[in-house]
């Protein structure tokens, strides 16, 4: 292959090509981040130009090499190489609107927003520890269906915040355990935080810590193009993941902010930036790119253009049902067999209705649906036998052997999180994983992410209240049913018993534009369910599960496992002669998100609204209303039996009908 | 010194006390973690019997060495070392009832419980991370009151979970920074996690990670005294922190399940508890210590007796102004000063009303404070300039240099929030730290753990909304205020001006039983109060700030940077002859926690209500009830310049006033 760098133009011609565009923009934008394009450009340069499987034509081509660009804040370095390399909706006048409402170039950069982008970053680690999953659900789906269809690398920019958040901890050590040898990280060793020096604040020794997880290390000088050409060769035919320490000059080429935290995070300034220019020899105007580096690039952008074509063509040559397989995986369709699996489920509950705990029935309903939908990759974070996701016949991928369904995560609930969005990013795989209730606060940050960038990852989490037991408040949620459901795009289910569990299983894999958050008991529930119909009640979040006998009185709402103390109290009032009605609530976010008239039905025209749930009352008062009353948590849990903790905190049937009396005899 | 373990009783026999004690406990909780006290008890006792300066009789003895224990879950080992040391209402009887409602003996330690616990554990590496902010007090107070009067050590038990979680990256990269050469960490290495064997997930060299963070590291066989000890001595001489991993055989003793997960977290079993006394040559009772055993052990209970007394002699030997900081700084309280320097503060700004950002409001209350409380440690997660915490004169700590009051953390937003935990855990120092208020998912384990514990940590929480503009949807909080005002304990404040702001820090110094979180802005407010007198108007959480003219039609409510938007609807609303009042929260968690009376007096009688806030809805509709408006976030932000923003989500003036107007019209 030709050197697609023209000879008149030289690699650091591109290079500045990167800085002008980063300077330019940002000081259009009056706000972003200049250091790092300028400290990087060589980096990315190299790459792009010499090792990047990469097709500017069709940048989301599934077996293109992932380019993750970890450093979000430095969006404009990758900006500048997607319009360089031709990725067509970025035009120069998109750069031009660098950081402004509805461009293509928001201030960090957004995969649902800009073609190109893999993944969203900006909250730093997430980006490397993103692209860890990418790595995984790369040889996972060579293990399935050979690496003449996958075979592709991931290569991530990581900045020195990146390395220092604990996530990234999480993430080498899992990519080093699982020996993920086609991950490469290019870390921009600038040596400078926002703060000043790294050295404020960090000592450590990257390439020493990478070794002790399992990676291969090596430093170079991140402007010396031949010296990152040789140690991107050196990370292809390592056996173990790659760091790549490029020390470079954060703001490369500005006369007096180069190398200082003042090229960070601000504008350089009109001075600062014509002494720049001036510095790297570039003459041309603001945001003007001379034709011939253009050329040079979108040669660059065409380097994969090949390589893709014999992609489509092995694909257009595998066995028809292959191709089919592969395609519908590609695309994200559920098998056909899925809702006939889940009914068929519900079918068996209804007949046999069992007395299990939530996490149970989430393995039954797993037990149903793994066996028709061979994308469904589950996990856990150390808590496999607790978390009942490693259902049987599942095998566990293990370090250079990806044939499974299963990871082994470790104690690792962030690095879990931003892996499974790595897997769901990459395509081809559904991935759920699995820990405590209460860790979700472990993983927020990737949580998040999933919900703002839409990414159907489904969260398993057990042992959702003080139910848990004799483990106490440290491990018992009480806030994060509320914290989980403020989140935009999150959507949580609280499911009451087996049939619900299944309908929330069904709900959250049919999901393809969020996350899904299973918020399931460590105890035992009686069914609150027999009918297993193949309508999903819990479609609308909140749905009658047992009307009032007579004209209703009031309303109980409830959630989870105290749907049966909900229809405790509905029997406990009717003996009072005062009809209740009981709604179960499934998901409280869900149902807050309907239409009005919907909402006004299931809430109903009950006179007293009592709502009953092992958590805080944030959030309930929307359903409950003005004169409402909430049975519930106040505070943190405690350390007991679990049943003793309902009475203690006075989460009981009997609390709930002294409620509803309360109210009723008020006004009655 | 005498060996303290008289000739007949060995180190041997002291340590399987231990085992007998943990797993009689588990057996007759029917719940809890055998494994880690069975495998771990010959260090521990080695640690207690020859180094641990510690004091039963007085457990909290400001001098004394800390041991934290941050495996939490093999809570049996803590307690047992308790009792047989004779730590007072830690007796036979509260073993006897571990695990059960309102004992001392819960399932994970709970410093609030139990007496000698010196910190909440359980989620996994937070006793690390907390034990790196009580080294890090230690040598800030010594650096302030001299050797003579803090000179102790922190030790830490921790495991294999511990070291695996994200937050030891960020504990042991700060820990080796600042060269905390009397903080050591004793690490169960024990091989096992709950999944099975360690390797199913992970293969870090943890001793060459440690030393690439810059602490020294060593491999010692942990059921050898000889060796612990030897290892214990070097730790002592040691420039750098240093970790001792110690191998031992989880549930050491028990015939079948000893070095496998079976040991980990459920009783052993009446056969296999039998099977383990046995071979460990124990042959008493449930619960029963044999005497000379206890001797033993109540002897070493008794070590740091006279080190104490020593400590209280030097203590009352001070000048008299140092002696009355020192007892005034170990209580909390705060310095008579204070209260004036607040008030001070309000009448300048009354004044002088200035047009700043609450961030900058925050920086103009610190410089006013820090003047009068040298207990206050500030810091930032590498935000410094944008935080605005390091106000004039405030010198930073740094490797080897303790003296001074601000702490570059780095990019470690859960590890600042531990180490704030350990630094007011260890008394003496009350810390602030700083970083965007996104990032409080990233610190929100250890922030709960604040809660939890009741810690009166200050969370400087910047960029609070979609008014930090440019930098986008990962930077800009929506749901986050929603998510720490659900949280037990945590108080949230929502400043809308230089005044509240003065006044929330008012009344997060105050505070001693839990944390505050500060949601500051980062663009400019203009001021909404003028008066600056004594009382704390926010210290109820709401209040009226601007009265009807005339009988309220609406109330408008509203916190932090929408409180000027609330104001200028009101206005609005005057023209059009709809008189309204405006309501400021700057906390509504505080707010929602006053008397009915209150909240009713406050929420007032006007038939329409409506709230504004650049956040999600989620917790307003207890304040504005069933007819009520919301007028706020819906959904992720995005990337522009922030008035842009506050137009393009309709959170403006014209939207409070036409939602006022659309409910006026509807009920008029």
């Amino acid at each position: 292959m030709p050197d697609p760098i023209a000879a008149r133009v030289t690699p650091s011609d591109m290079a500045n090509a990167i800085r002008a565009l980063a300077m330019d923009a940002v000081e259009a934008a009056k706000s972003g981040h200049p250091g790092l394009p300028m400290g990087a450009a060589d980096v990315a340069t190299t790459l792009f130009a010499k090792f990047l499987k990469y097709d500017a034509a069709d940048p989301a081509w599934p077996d293109r090499d992932r380019f993750v660009f970890s450093a979000g804040h430095g969006s404009m370095l990758l900006y500048s190489l997607l319009f360089l390399t031709g990725v067509k909706p970025v035009t120069l006048d998109e750069l031009k609107r660098f950081r402004q409402l509805d461009s293509l170039t928001p201030g960090h950069p957004e995969n649902f927003v800009t073609p190109g982008v893999e993944t969203t970053t900006g909250p730093l680690g997430q980006g490397l520890a993103t692209a860890v999953g990418m790595a995984i659900a790369e040889r996972m789906l060579a293990a399935e269906f050979g690496d003449e269809i996958v075979d592709h690398r991931t290569y991530v920019l990581a900045s020195d915040g990146d390395l220092m958040e604990g996530i990234s901890h999480e993430a080498i050590g899992l990519a080093g355990h699982l020996r993920l040898n086609k991950l490469t990280v290019l870390w921009d060793d600038n040596g400078i935080s926002i703060d000043g020096p790294l050295s404020l604040s960090d000592t450590t020794d990257q390439l020493k810590r990478f070794e002790a997880c399992g990676w291969r290390a090596m430093r170079v000088d991140g402007h010396d193009p031949a010296a990152i050409a040789r140690a991107l060769r050196k990370a292809q035919a390592s056996d173990r993941p790659t760091l790549i320490a490029c020390k470079t000059v954060i703001g490369f080429g500005a006369p007096k902010k180069a190398g200082t935290s003042k090229a960070h995070g601000e504008p350089l300034g009109p001075e600062e930036l014509a002494g720049a220019k001036a510095a790297l020899g570039w003459t041309h105007a603001p945001f003007e790119i001379p034709d011939e580096i253009l050329k040079a690039w979108r040669r660059v952008g065409k380097r994969g253009r090949n390589e893709r074509k014999a992609w489509e063509e092995r694909v257009a040559a595998l066995a028809p049902d292959r191709r089919a397989e592969l395609e519908r995986r590609l695309k994200g369709d559920l098998p056909t067999g899925f809702a006939d699996a889940i009914a068929g489920l519900k079918g068996r509950l209804a007949a046999e209705p069992a007395t299990v705990a939530t996490r149970k029935a989430s393995e039954m309903a797993l037990e149903a649906i793994t066996a028709v939908t061979p994308e469904l990759v589950l996990g856990s974070a150390d808590l496999t036998p607790s978390n009942n996701t490693k259902t049987k016949g599942l095998t566990a991928i293990s370090p250079g052997q990806y044939a499974g369904r299963y990871i082994h995560y470790g104690i690792r609930e962030h690095g879990m999180a931003a892996a499974m969005n790595g897997i769901v990013l990459h395509g081809g795989l559904r991935p759920a994983g699995a820990t405590f209730m209460v860790f979700t606060d472990y993983a927020r940050p990737s949580m998040r992410l999933s919900a703002l960038m839409g990414a159907p990852v489904v969260y398993v989490m057990t042992h959702d209240s003080i139910g848990l037991g004799e483990d106490g408040p440290t491990h018992q949620p009480v806030e994060h049913l509320a914290a989980l459901r403020s989140m935009p795009n999150m959507r949580v289910f609280r499911p009451a018993d087996a049939i619900e569990t299944a309908e929330a299983w069904q709900l959250a894999l049919e999901r393809r534009d969020g996350p899904t958050t299973l918020s399931l008991t460590r105890q035992n529930l009686a069914p609150a369910r027999r009918d297993g119909g193949a309508e999903n009640r819990s479609a609308q979040g909140a749905y009658e599960l047992s009307p009032a006998d007579g004209e209703a009185a009031a309303t109980i709402f409830a959630s989870g496992s105290e749907v049966e103390i909900a229809l405790a109290a509905q029997a406990q009032l009717k003996e009072r002669g005062v009809p209740a009605r009981v709604v179960s609530v499934p998901s409280l976010d869900l149902f807050l998100a309907q239409d009005e008239s919907v909402r006004r039905a299931v809430v109903g025209t009950a006179p007293v609204r009592v709502a009953v749930e092992a958590a805080v009352r944030f959030g309930w008062d929307a359903v409950i209303g003005d004169e409402g009353s909430f049975v519930g948590m106040a505070s943190f849990g405690a350390s007991a039996p679990y049943k003793d903790l309902y009475r203690h905190f006075g989460i009981t049937a009997e609390a709930v009908t002294e409620a509803v009396l309360r109210r009723h005899n008020r006004r009655g």
